[in-house]
């Protein structure tokens, strides 16, 4: 990430100075081993070793935090924020973990925390929620913020494979980590919204609050059979605040990452590929959605070099608070529990298929009061258990677990019973 | 629209200065008639007949024009910007007309000229090109900026109905003006799309140097062939970059707004109705698009207020021209005449129906060193002309209407032939 903010400023630098009147140069950068080859040529006599050199060299205006991990980018970053020096990260990770105590750091020294580039890569989400939608309450964020889950589902849906086939290619491609739990279980995705639900709503929201699951149980069987009913399924991250409740006084919000049917005709089903995009509904401006390349060296350059130019304006017009990083204007606000929420499902279960299954089913779900919108008990399938699917109205998912514990328990139910949420973006 | 913004300021000015730290007020409204009974309540000692008082007023911090037309807006602007204060317009007419003249003046009197809400709506276009992509030189920019050809183009696909009964409809709906020249004949989105061109490549470019169409000629039959291929007829406004000629010096670029099509399966293909959305291509971040209402009161609010923000910080930071408005980076940028531009196009003729006919058009096109890719002769029509519809590999406009005129004259040929870009965002 590093060799490509370098190569970005070698490159447009030039042109970022004639917009803005303000000139950049890399004075030093501190790297692991000085001695590894690099995509990027940088001068042997910028490069060093020691990170903490270049933070508090007196030259160095400021200091951009590429590195990733938490512990010594935790280190370079309060060392700078310490000394007053504007910071630049792309640390989505750090940041999910410790960004209230960050954030409070560079308000404390005067100076500013600036992150476009950790959620999103390219998409300039914190610039359009921090300024551009100041007029607005968001009311919902709904975003496809991980490259990786996302470019599976488009090929699984494309090619109709497996989740295990593509990954596997996804990882040989480079599309994917050897170790992709961090993306493919949806964690990546919860630090994100993470991020974007406390920049939104004005309270941290942790990573421990976050409804989490990722794509491992979508099925090609899935994918078509959404299709059939006009959706696609994706792995949507979502924020999503609840009516003011009788004190009217606490912000209440959903925060969660799951995969979610979404119509076929909407724009977010037709964001494919390794693109993020962010949909955000402001009680102003109604629906906005932001769009690009969510991960790369370069769209993450891209991000950089904006923060970078905003941190060299911050310094120039000695206004490094203008637009304060992150503002706790909602103190009391709370992250609703998951079994709180309210939902329309696709569920999925294995049935042997025999005369009377639906109807113990239809029961056990209208005991609990969850209604049934459409069922689809596809034909060719044969052997000891077929899927059914039922499409389920809005039930809250602390009735629809309970309803689940009960079908599973039922003899005709074979196997794990599998739930997506349905999102028609209402 | 100023009911609109006075009516948000109400409602979301305290979450503004709770998050900004600034206070707004609106201290006096300036409008024609005071006696005018309004949709938003104001209370009746803030208006006033007299704009020159309220520009004038020590107590005016900021001014928001958002009256529209171009004299007296134009009056109010320049009276502002010479006492040094700072101006706010979703006036996009005439900023098209006087943009670079206002922009000038903001700079000598050391203030800034914010015109966030005068394209696009809701969606902060303005920003994402002064700020977010700086970093970025803009190869490509193509935008659905006409809400009321996309929301006709929309409703003609869905229901196969006709320009003029969809435009009649939109115009009882409050879709469409009375006189829909400005947004169908494509004028309104030229002028938006001048403004993005100006801003993304440093040098001013007039109307008058934008090649202009409009969507009077798109039928229920383009919409249904454009399909079967593939392809959704949107009115795309366009700035392209071409490579630096010999010079290398001089930046030439394509400006132009047509019916277009593209394929159903990019993004832009799905941003229906009255929505907006513009795709930007930077080369450092890659395509990034951007989406939302591009019209309405609201909507344009959303954009007014981030712009009030933004003055009301410069302000009080004193860093009136901290992002300058508009800069001339490339003063010897060019904009090439549409003759010289190159683009697929989809061509539909009406032909009598006998043998030879093809062959005698595609020979006229073979002569003029133009490809076809492909051919549709739908069956079903009868009469004395049936239509043809010509894929056509790239060809320069001129090429293409030099072998137009040509096949305009063969005898075969009916009525006007109906040409269309064909855009695949290469």
């Amino acid at each position: 990430m590093g060799g490509g903010v370098y190569h970005a400023l070698q490159r447009n630098g030039g042109l970022i100075s004639s917009r803005l009147g303000v000139k950049f140069r890399v004075s030093q950068v501190a790297v692991r081993d000085v001695s590894k080859s690099r995509p990027v040529d940088i001068p042997r006599a910028r490069l060093t070793q020691d990170w903490r050199a270049v933070v508090e060299n007196p030259e160095t205006d400021i200091v951009c935090e590429l590195m990733g991990g938490v512990t010594t980018a935790k280190a370079v970053i309060t060392t700078a924020l310490k000394l007053g020096k504007p910071v630049v990260t792309a640390n989505k990770a750090l940041l999910s973990a410790c960004g209230e105590e960050l954030f409070e750091l560079a308000k404390q020294r005067g100076t500013s925390l600036y992150y476009e580039a950790s959620v999103a890569g390219g998409i300039p989400i914190i610039k359009v929620l921090r300024e551009a939608l100041i007029g607005n309450r968001i009311t919902r964020l709904y975003g496809i913020v991980n490259g990786t889950c996302n470019y599976i589902l488009t090929r699984m849906k494309l090619e109709g494979a497996d989740f295990s086939a593509v990954l596997a290619d996804a990882q040989r491609l480079g599309f994917a980590e050897a170790e992709p739990s961090l993306d493919v279980d949806g964690h990546d995705g919860a630090q994100k919204i993470g991020i974007l639900a406390s920049l939104a709503h004005g309270f941290w929201v942790p990573p421990a609050q976050i409804h989490t699951e990722g794509i491992r149980e979508v099925t090609p069987l899935d994918i078509q059979f959404a299709e059939q009913l006009g959706y696609t399924i994706k792995l949507i991250a979502m924020v999503k605040k609840f009516d003011a409740g009788r004190s009217g006084k606490t912000t209440r919000i959903q925060v969660s990452i799951t995969p979610t049917l979404v119509p076929s005709s909407h724009v977010l089903a037709n964001v494919n590929h390794v693109f993020n995009a962010v949909l955000v509904r402001g009680d102003v401006v109604g629906d906005t959605l932001y769009y690009g390349r969510g991960a790369g060296q370069d769209a993450t350059a891209s991000s950089v070099l904006s923060d970078i130019a905003d941190a060299a304006l911050d310094l120039q017009c000695h206004t490094e608070q203008r637009v304060p990083a992150f503002v706790p204007h909602e103190n009391d606000g709370e992250v609703v529990k998951i079994d709180d929420t309210i939902s329309r499902y696709y569920l999925r279960l294995s049935v042997v298929d025999k005369p009377g299954t639906l109807a113990r089913i239809a029961a056990l779900l209208g005991q609990s009061k969850i209604g049934i919108s459409s069922v689809i008990q596809p034909e060719g399938h044969e052997g000891e258990s077929v899927p059914l699917i039922l499409m389920i109205h809005d039930a809250s998912f602390a009735a629809m677990s309970k309803a689940l514990t009960k079908i599973g328990r039922l003899p005709v139910i074979k196997g794990t019973p599998v739930l997506f949420r349905v999102e028609n973006f209402e």
